[in-house]
């Protein structure tokens, strides 16, 4: 019996000024998948367990799973390039340790820890461009748009560039993050549905607005590159998605204030919502602001549960390969 | 009499990814500007020049002229805070290098130039981002929109963010640029007004068309900040802006085609147009591909200039300044 078990980190997506585009990982909470090697030639779910969080009906059909979508579609890339056995098939175990609708991307750690886990399985292990495209195809099920800014973090670490999924060149491209960056994420307890979340953002935009984004995005890469709180303090704000989503979030503009009342370089939303988050120039910075964040939503009526974690947090990792050999084992 | 003169480059604005925030300087042509002081508390216009251009009418009302709208605005500043004596004013003699409705920053030169020679007499130089906000101001008036892309790199040299005018701090960022990093400018004999230009871009966006340009803008930034060509590559084109302007640009498409053909990072409009430029990985191509990018545009009927030059261009400078005692002098 060969096995591989991969943990992936949960994320905070868009940060602001990168919608669809900026992730970075975080410390703590995230997905547990074991890949185990089957000999039916195709992807089948055998377990849905859940950790530190709610049970919640996920869907079990492989097809309809985001990891399980994922690997089917990675192992028809290995059978179409005849690069393993063509009865090469996965077995998926799924311990999920990221609350879906949270926006902490617990579609998108599934998916990337069944591809990395996977990967670790393989005769020849895949490029990052691959595991990348299948688990953004996995993601997509969940969220209803391929879009990586939840899965290259949790890839490659740190906090990332995602390009969109194309023909071409669609690696990730992790951008350096100073060590003293943190981030304080608080999640309260409900779920807002990223389908939804992205209802609130139909119809077309000014110009002028995403000028004024695209202003923030340069500032605050130029501040990561360089080391510079004052361009992050700049540039890290939302003036294109986060009007239109906020109101989804009940206490939201309280605990924004809460965070930019503590010395928060900016806050925002993560991902689709509807935790919130916000960079430091510190941990402890961080440490006080999660705490008055999370008052700012127990008065807005809603329990929440505060991550501290720095920027440049780690990614998925392999966390254990079983290569028993059995009697009728590959 | 004290008289200074100052030396404001051409510059590429927009660069594909940034519009009306990214902007670099060039080597060559430019607006020179005498700026020589006066007693009668106000801007006039004295003289207006042409360089190596076409003449070609402009405002002699200071107040509607680019460079003489900067100054009343620099000298509102002065007065309103007790700066300088009441009575100071600005003559100002402007040689203009630069054709107007070319794409190479002509509005923004003349006023880049003046803010220069002006800040080079008073008391006490004033700070970056005042020059800024004056500058933009008088280019406004030209393109009819407040945007500093190509005020920004002239002022600094090299590529630069350039931050909307707003109360906050408005201070413009240079990205660091690889010394190989040049490009071929090929700018039509034709003139194309910005306000046709920007007439064109009339209308909403749809979402996804940004989050594609950010990719890019955030590719063309990281390729900068770490050298990589590969990543200016990836990142180096234009899908918001580029499609409805280039119908205006006679020969636009076989001009672009053949930057690209001859080995162009990247290609697209500069500024407003009609010229056309191309990122490339050598003075040596840059060169090739300039040739080319002529001949297509003779192709289309139209004679051209190129200007073949380092991305990381110098800004503008001080040429001379004239400190004369005589009679009467302040």
């Amino acid at each position: 019996m060969r096995s591989a078990t991969a943990f992936a980190p949960a994320s905070v997506g868009n940060v602001a000024v990168g919608f669809d585009l900026l992730g970075h990982a975080l410390v703590g909470a995230g997905d547990r998948v074991t890949v185990t090697v089957a000999d039916h030639g195709t992807v089948k779910i055998t377990a849905i367990t859940f950790a530190g969080i709610d049970p919640i009906a996920l869907p079990a059909e492989a097809a309809r799973n985001t990891a399980g979508r994922a690997l089917l579609d990675l192992l028809s890339h290995l059978h179409e390039n005849g690069l393993e056995a063509a009865d090469l098939g996965f077995d998926i175990a799924i311990e999920k340790g990221i609350a879906l609708g949270s926006g902490m991307g617990g579609s998108a750690a599934s998916a990337v820890a069944a591809v990395v886990a996977a990967n670790a399985l393989l005769t020849t292990a895949l490029p990052i461009d691959a595991l990348y495209r299948y688990a953004v195809g996995g993601e997509a099920l969940a969220s209803g748009a391929a879009h990586g800014d939840n899965v290259a973090p949790m890839l490659l670490g740190g906090l990332t560039i995602a390009p969109a999924i194309s023909e071409g060149i669609i690696t990730p491209v992790r951008v350096p993050v100073p060590k003293w960056l943190h981030v304080a994420l608080v999640h309260p307890h409900f779920v807002l549905e990223t389908k939804t979340a992205r209802a609130a953002l139909a119809g077309d935009y000014p110009l002028s607005a995403f000028v004024h984004q695209s202003e923030n995005l340069a500032l605050v890469l130029a501040g990561l590159y360089t080391n510079d709180a004052g361009l992050l303090r700049r540039g890290l704000r939302d003036g294109l998605i986060e009007p239109r989503r906020a109101p989804l979030i009940p206490g939201f503009s309280a605990v924004k204030q809460a965070a930019l009342d503590h010395g928060a370089l900016g806050a925002s939303i993560s991902g689709a919502g509807p935790s919130v988050f916000g960079w430091f120039a510190s941990e402890a910075d961080a440490t006080r602001a999660g705490a008055a964040m999370a008052t700012a939503f127990a008065d807005a009526g809603l329990p929440s549960d505060v991550v501290i974690s720095p920027v440049a947090a780690p990614g998925a990792v392999v966390e254990q390969r079983n290569f028993t050999a059995t009697a009728g084992a590959r």
